[in-house]
């Protein structure tokens, strides 16, 4: 907001080596949240941020009402009753926000703030599942916050109040209920890889690690560039757990009771922006997918001319270029008087778009603009005949060009191991996923504390599923030194 | 859910005449709400009123986006000493929720849940604001919820938490507020009229009861069936009330410091829901307009008949003509096997879809569809290559159905008078706006509260604003008989 030049064009962040701090500059200087509000854990979402997030959340609304999910929408409030029914469950209540008083009474019965939402939605279920032909039952809720008094918090890893997406379904049988966690997988696939390029791991956790009151839970992780997992979404296979404390039942073919089979599934939003963050973002700043950059083209006209006549020319060639553009991309015209070209520059490229085009004098005069994308330091020339077919090039170019870098990343972060020496030593320099033969995910609770002694720390995240041909054939365990029958991975963790 | 035809197709409600009992039914009936959650005033939002919310939200956030405004999203939980800062404000301190637990532990300081966004913002702008160029600075959020503690309860009419919206804007001088709540008005002419159909007055309210803290409180008012007026948005001009209390200056062109003028908006997302509900809705459920119909065309086969061969050529037939309606229009086809086609009619009327398309075995003999509007009850029949045109006219007659009830019903509702006998006897029998000369919305509150009294409730609503030439020349206050230079508007309220 300074007026003088030179101080505007310092926006800079430190180095990305310096992953941590880093991290805690991008979030600021790119303008998506401010830290001050003087509550812990809880921050201002910046409109940057907010046009991403609802980019987000966008996209994953399509993709789960493409897949027959209907939105519903709960209180933030929770009776005391039903987050303390589920027992299992209640392994949530230590981080549970209470609501003692209204006004200067003191309420008859405190009120939760809810933490997830399954011990407010499924009392409903129990009143509105009746019949077979009701099931697959799907619904989610979306764009609501969650509570939760963790005792360390940082921007869009871990808050009091976060952003929150969750799918809660009924089946009628557990062949149905894989049959969704399939596609759910199918849809990360769809919108993290094939569209936001962030790469991850779809595991199945060790059964000590599970979320209370699963049969069995699935998570993508991805990789933040401190070595340490990023868990992006869960998948809960609830099986019959929550039916039977909640009372969930249907009246099959036969009519005959049964209690309903059910998943559950919540994409982290606050999750996917620091995967996002962190992994395409480089030392200027943010680099953000195609489809996910609020604006996706940044128009810059150079008007350091005194020439006023030629200004106008310059800037009326660039509103012409938007409006060609704008049917087939977002776009925006930077045509803020107070700020010099230079500090737009550094501007758009902290925010991470993907394509700036430059029309100064000398394009002008030559009937072409000037190109860059986020992800290349040169430029280039097009002529404005040739506008739309060369952009379109562009954005081809600008996400093969995330891909690669995302894909080759995951790859550098990602070793094998077969001896405990070997795991430590990688654990303690490189850090990053580290594939080894172990005994069991069932049973293998003592030789993951071992590890995690060990290491300071790594930590069993899981097994890849669905289960793959890839396995440790003769390979024992390093810790237990029993047949191992599986690869898991092992990191370090947020 | 039931199987048997005759319970299925005996959905109704009771005659709209008997407005409150109407009202609680349609609203579940046409599944929009579960009032059963347990937690007075917290309702489950079901995915038919999700769906319409999302339609609300998505129009108001495009409008205010092209007006400039920029979205963000502040935290559920406040800060006690923020929420006390404003003294004048703290008038909402009665109604607030305090969180004073995380886990067994006592907070430190008690958390309030956000009764509104001013007190949260603003400290934030004072952060945020230096330099005149920054102004007029507009932003708002959405899609998030507000509590208060409110004794009394009702499904989009008043609750302890509700959906919310809100523009919170900063400006040089008080010129520019009213430039601004001028065009906030006419983003409401836009939306709440042109689009939705629901008729409204805008009022400037007397000056004892406006917002605590503004200098100015505007609202939108609309008549709900019962005579009682419903206040569906509020904007306040806050003249430079908070910048004080938050310490907001900015820089101007001279480098001198200045107080922000702040002005903010909001149109209430369930109170829009009641009014289209109350307003549109007849004796068969909702009636909703064209543009907020999650569905706006429904199509239901007729396939009675025991001929499969025949059935499948209705069916596939039926898919064909939804692909050729769904490039313009949301079509949803009713393919439930377990209802019927009676069943169906009701369901779509209930939940008031615009326009209904059956199509039977004669249909199909005859190379036609046969239509109907939610408004009349005469079914038409369509040839199936004039299709896309036809659909077209029926959209704009069912428009101009809604748009002309609207009308009527407004007019009908709204009279003259000029004695405080005349106000009694219009309140007491037909309730409804009465415009009456009066003496001061700035000094007439005496008055005021003598209507009140006299008339068991009937509130002075406020003068429309911008101001008329419609002014009472020569008339009187019929309370004190001072001179009356205005009209005001009286009537019941929620």
């Amino acid at each position: 907001m300074a007026k003088n030049n030179e101080k505007e064009i310092g926006i800079t962040v430190t180095k990305k080596d310096n992953f941590s701090e880093w991290f805690s500059q991008v979030v600021i200087k790119a303008e998506l949240v401010d830290i001050r509000y003087g509550v812990q854990g809880c921050i201002v979402h910046m409109p940057w941020a907010m046009k991403i997030i609802r980019l987000i959340y966008t996209k994953i609304e399509e993709k789960v009402e493409e897949d027959e999910h209907d939105p519903f929408l709960f209180p933030t409030l929770i009776k005391q009753e039903n987050l303390l029914k589920e027992e299992e469950h209640a392994g949530f209540t230590p981080e549970v926000f209470w609501i003692t008083k209204g006004g200067n009474t003191t309420l008859e019965e405190p009120l939760a703030l809810r933490p997830t939402g399954e011990t407010q939605i499924y009392p409903m279920y129990s009143l509105w599942l009746r019949n077979h032909n009701q099931l697959p039952f799907k619904r989610y809720q979306s764009r609501h916050t969650v509570f939760r008094n963790e005792m360390t918090t940082r921007p869009f890893l871990r808050g009091r109040e976060f952003l929150f997406f969750e799918t809660h379904n009924m089946y009628k049988n557990h062949d149905d209920t894989l049959i969704q966690i399939k596609k759910d997988l199918e849809m990360m696939k769809e919108l993290f890889w094939d569209e936001w390029k962030i790469p991850f791991k779809f595991f199945v956790r060790p059964q000590w690690d599970k979320f209370l009151g699963a049969d069995n839970t699935y998570v993508t992780d991805t990789l933040m560039p401190d070595g340490k997992r990023n868990q992006m979404s869960s998948t809960h296979d609830l099986g019959i757990n929550f039916a039977k404390a909640f009372n969930i039942k249907f009246k099959d073919e036969n009519q005959k009771e049964k209690f309903a089979h059910q998943s559950c599934w919540g994409p982290g939003i606050w999750r996917l922006m620091a995967g996002l963050i962190a992994i395409h973002g480089d030392d200027q700043g943010l680099i953000l997918p195609f489809s996910l950059a609020p604006y996706q083209i940044v128009i810059v006209p150079i008007t350091f001319s005194k020439n006023q006549e030629l200004n106008e020319k310059i800037i009326n060639k660039c509103i012409e270029i938007k409006k060609q553009l704008s049917n087939l991309y977002r776009v925006h015209l930077d045509l803020r008087d107070e700020k010099s070209p230079g500090f737009k520059f550094n501007d758009w490229e902290m925010k991470g778009v993907p394509i700036r085009i430059e029309l100064g004098p000398k394009d002008l005069e030559n009937n072409q603009i000037t190109i860059s994308r986020r992800t290349i330091k040169e430029k280039s020339q097009i002529n404005f005949d040739d506008i739309i077919n060369k952009i379109n090039l562009e954005t081809k170019k600008f996400q093969k060009e995330i891909e690669t870098r995302s894909t080759e990343y995951f790859a550098d972060n990602t070793r094998n191991a077969t001896t405990l020496e070997e795991i430590k030593k990688i654990i303690s320099t490189f850090r990053g996923f580290v594939k080894i033969p172990f005994c069991s995910i069932e049973t293998g609770e003592e030789c993951a504390n071992l590890i995690k002694a060990e290491t300071q720390g790594a930590y069993v995240c899981g097994e890849e599923w669905p289960n793959s041909e890839d396995t440790p054939k003769g390979s024992l365990c390093p810790v237990c030194g029993k047949s191992a029958k599986k690869y898991v991975y092992i990191a370090k963790s947020y």
